[in-house]
């Protein structure tokens, strides 16, 4: 603990969630004071058929 | 915010969950007087050796 | 299965609960074809200093 | 409910998963002293690009 | 990793959690063959006015 | 979307999560190149009877 958990549209790099998780981290770190070690990060990956706003699927909306 | 999530068995259409969004949002915009567009729905899609009741896999279970 | 979790601003009455819990309820049912009895639905009220939007609490957004 | 909810590495087989369904399920039993049919187990399999632990992700860190 | 959560309604005293949290994490230690440091136990209390069944909340049945 | 979520031992104050709120808005929205709107933060503030590590309650480990 802290369990940053981020559910996102599917489609960001590797690369995109290393930085995002590092940056994360780092900024947890400074505020809270803590180890980076409690810090952990998790990503879920979300098809466009599967997220919703407004009513309406992120696939009927073009996303 | 509201944010709604769905987890459930694996094998809805995609015409079941636009329908369950467009309603579930319906529902919340009535109920809570607030904007759809405020109204986030995410779904996640479970294979049935990843839920188990009474500590019976689905799998195990038939279903 | 399915279990649905609604995440909102606290402040919704206990009223306002039970109606999206039903009717989300009776959604679900109807669409999927499942029975009432498999339907689960999960409220969270969180207080306005536990939630941002584009990078500011709702707190400070005098929400 | 209870809703027991695990986020795990993937590659636990559906072995594993049987087992500590039924194990955490007895637990749960045993001490809360309530019905089997009421506890729900789900499992959640991360890929290794999906999980950091002080900001590295496990496909860095060989995991 | 693993993260185990456990939605739960409110009420179950510390001493249940503190076994229950001992109890699960051994058997997931037993069945992956991990380090015990490695898993996380998270409880959610909830009140019974803030979980629904079958489209009724706990707080209508009694419970 | 995304949604990012933060689950925490309770004890951080307004100010810490304000500061937390924005610098990770502002990092996903440098690395995803997405607007701030879309960005959603929420923390769950967990009393130390709530989350075990290891199969020990932080409230034994006076943490």
């Amino acid at each position: 603990m802290p369990i940053v958990t981020i559910r996102q549209l599917e489609g960001r790099t590797v690369e995109q969630k290393r930085q995002v998780a590092k940056e994360i981290t780092n900024t947890i770190v400074k505020v809270y004071k803590i180890d980076a070690d409690r810090v952990t990060v998790n990503f879920f990956d979300m098809p466009n058929y599967n997220i919703a706003k407004a009513g309406k699927l992120f696939l009927d909306l073009g996303l």
